[in-house]
């Protein structure tokens, strides 16, 4: 049986996109305290994958995730995961249950911003205690040693501890996603599916004009599209960044390959994190010229005149 | 007296920043509890201005700064403050004082990140509790409602609390800095200091092959380094993304404003947010022909054609 | 009275681009015998303006047209003219008048090229006898001393002269047309029209790679088509070269003024050839970034930040 | 025996071009009467290679050798030669033999355009009367029919026909030297030197803002450096274009099939005119990271992820 760790306690977001992955139903799911130590299992072979954060996530421990993947024996991401982000406020199983009542509310600092102007507007005398995250404040509800009286959380972690639910659907933006990604050990890449994405971890040596320009020429003189770019401090020597980029498309794509090979060209400490199927389903269309057969027919061409 | 809001509380890496921005000396200080609300008792005018961790921090809390400086009423940046990133453990006054003892260790799961290395070679046994922040882990060392024996935090805090070091200089990575940045009303911009850096923030209104590579295009033919760039969904649906830039040069610079002219051309929804001194003094080089000499020699001689 | 020099003699093309010429009719028309003496006579006052080929013409003298124009005192380009080339097989009053009786036919060298396939086709057997100018070929037939049968022309100098016409329309490519412009000294730019053209000449300091794409660059960003582009060596040192570039607007037009202004702070030698109206009514779109309007949207926005 | 044509007649400096490639050393040399007669017996195998003119030259011709090579069956161009331009003026053996003396001086537009400068000096009272090429200003002075005293043409052809020489030296530009090219059967490609360059035609198929920088972009970000570029209407139908371009680098290099690979994806007209010695041996750097080992560096990263 497989096992997939994911960044826990039971309840998160994080739990709710590991329920989202086809691969891992009825494989054994094994919570984790941080991103790094979830990936570090997959390293070392305790764990099959694991399920991360990739982005702006009600439980923090975002930022660190890419640089955590491309740091230390190579991982590579092998599906991306959208989980809707939806919160609850929940009470004490003995506490007050209706929302005037309410003197304090505990959460994660992130879960809170996203709930703020329905806060304002349904409890505004209630106090804001910063939770660990928002599975560590709802458990306090059960717990005697914690004070306050209501704590914002995951429906379905309001569910299974079986928490009152004084209200639903509190976000402000209705349609928030996140978005995690599934690490497994380099190695066999999961097969295009004509929906994917790569990503690749760029570091810049120099951090001068056109540095990084050069680079975007390199994707769109192959007509490769870009769906997200982060250039981020090293953290080694103040003044080194690394570039993170999302592409659309697979490392078979000859468009794909030829640009990550020039990538490598120039810069040879590149890292290759994964190509793999995109959470939306999404039809990229890309220019005619940059399809394998227009690669093939570009190849032969040369071919025929090295060869007459 | 003026008035500075940090994000909270006392002995955060944010109020060590804080100390460092000359404006602030002999000012109020006023430790809060999240970004968006020291970002909005400045837009109410309860503080004049507010410093706020914009970058890979201990505190967590920072993915969101730029997004929250970008909404709602206008605010500028303007200075930005670097700290570096050390971290003392401390015990309890009355707990156990030597490293073998500790059974458990709180602090920001940021933190913990940052000392791993360390914690694995000098203490292999103590379990990790998870804290909302450094500074709310030690604190908890003065009560006894919590039960672990030590916490990571800034050196500053310790000393502040008066707690017990058990160890100095713990960080895995010696010279980590980490990046803050003071926030005011939108209004009179800081003079240039000849080491500055503008941020902007650039909502892309598609998801097309080229249109980051147009806007950088705009940067590069007019000789402006960027330092940060960053695409980050918007939050409002799916596949809409913006982009976050830094650049080196200050507004009343003419090859920056020009680049900002033709960005706003591009995409009315650019948003300015603030010229201000870098925090390294850093004397960036540009093209001869981008500085405003030359702006002023390339207008000069188009105005002498069309006026003969 | 007005006087117009056209590189003669009476007959060529040119002169037939003169009498296209609204701001000619009624002017006097001097024919002479070199471009360079033509352009000369308009430096020195002797003429008001010249008519000279600039494009693959078939009187020759067209590559060091451009050449020139930029050399020596600032002359502009003020109209541009198109005239269709067709041409017509004329023999001597008193020769053989079927073709078959032909035994030579005399003409410029890039006539013959554009009759050639005709030629073969109807008078297999004539020899071709080089001569000066298609014009030169036509008098020669009046002119005792020499011996060819006939001469291919243009068909209004076959009328002026009366010489019988054995062959019409005997060109190659029917619709061929050639371009004209026509020079005064530098001073008042014709007014834009919405269909106009602007001519530089750009000498390129290194042959380096990237150096012609920065120049590229400059138009791009500002949405400036390139019509015509051509890189020359200048003759002085070998491996030196200039630009020789059209584009589609005018001077007036902002987004023409900036990528102008901006490629004469890389290159102080760029020389502005005029700004006029294309000999093609040709209403070319241009990205809605780059009309005046926007230009103007955009420094308004700076300026308000500035302002504030 | 190998049989070599040229631009004639016997002493024009294409002959002087002729002389100077190797492999014709001891070949038959046929004067012809036109550049498109030559290639043209090029292609039907009457001869086996032709020497033509490409670039600004004293005999004209020049603007329409390309598009004559590019036209028709396929000819590549096999190596490339440099010829000083330099003038004498002849006159006639039984004639004046003084400068003062002369009347008039008979030679090509060009080759007058050359030596202006000196003749408005030395003999401003000489009528200039136009001749088919230098060679045949030069021959008349050996015929009774022409009137002229004397005639400018090239030092060796002054010397083959026994002419006295009444001035060395005469051009106005010094060290000017003109361009050929030795044209052969699309064959077997010359051997790469390390010091080559490649010709293309490029027809343009839409006259639009970016569509030629997207062609220099596939030619910038693979290191390729453009040594000459020229954008010329097809003649076909007003509007349409082509580029014809030179680069620096030979098919057999990875950096420049890759770049002509993509060009005729893009553009499946392309033409490939030749990959040859140049003229001048030039050892041009390219970036590191563009080399042939680099690209087989780029390709073994990318197999080796695929492998895995």
């Amino acid at each position: 049986m497989k096992t997939f760790a994911y960044l826990g306690p039971e309840g998160t977001f994080t739990e709710a996109a590991l329920q989202r992955v086809p691969e891992a139903r009825g494989a054994d799911h094994v919570p984790l305290g941080s991103v790094i130590t979830a990936l570090n299992q997959v390293r070392s072979g305790e764990v099959d994958a694991a399920v991360v954060p990739i982005e702006n996530s009600v439980e923090g421990g975002v930022t660190a995730t890419l640089d955590a993947i491309a740091s230390g024996d190579e991982l590579h991401i092998v599906r991306e995961v959208l989980v809707p982000i939806s919160f609850v406020l929940v009470g004490r199983p003995d506490g007050p249950q209706s929302l005037p009542e309410l003197h304090s509310v505990a959460t994660h600092t992130h879960a809170w911003a996203q709930v703020r102007i329905w806060a304002e507007a349904n409890i505004p005398n209630a106090a804001f205690v910063q939770a660990a995250s928002t599975a560590a404040g709802a458990h306090g509800l059960l717990d005697a040693s914690s004070t306050y009286d209501a704590a914002v959380c995951a429906p379905h972690l309001a569910r299974h501890l079986g928490l009152p639910i004084l209200a639903e659907g509190i976000e402000d933006t209705p349609d928030a996603v996140t978005r995690f990604v599934v690490v497994a050990k380099a190695g066999s890449l999961p097969e295009p599916t004509g929906s994917d994405k790569t990503s690749v971890v760029v570091p810049l040596p120099e951090d001068r004009p056109g540095a990084l320009g050069q680079i975007m020429d390199q994707f769109s003189t192959r007509g490769v599209n870009l769906t997200r770019i982060e250039s981020r401090p090293t953290g080694e020597s103040l003044g080194t960044y690394f570039f993170s980029i999302d592409l659309e498309g697979h490392l078979v794509e000859e468009r794909v390959s030829a640009a990550l090979a020039a990538l490598y060209r120039m810069i040879p400490g590149v890292r290759f994190l994964g190509s793999y199927p995109g959470a939306e389903h999404h039809d990229y269309t890309i220019p005619e010229y940059t399809t394998d057969e227009a690669y093939q027919r570009g190849r032969a061409w040369v071919r025929s005149i090295l060869d007459r």
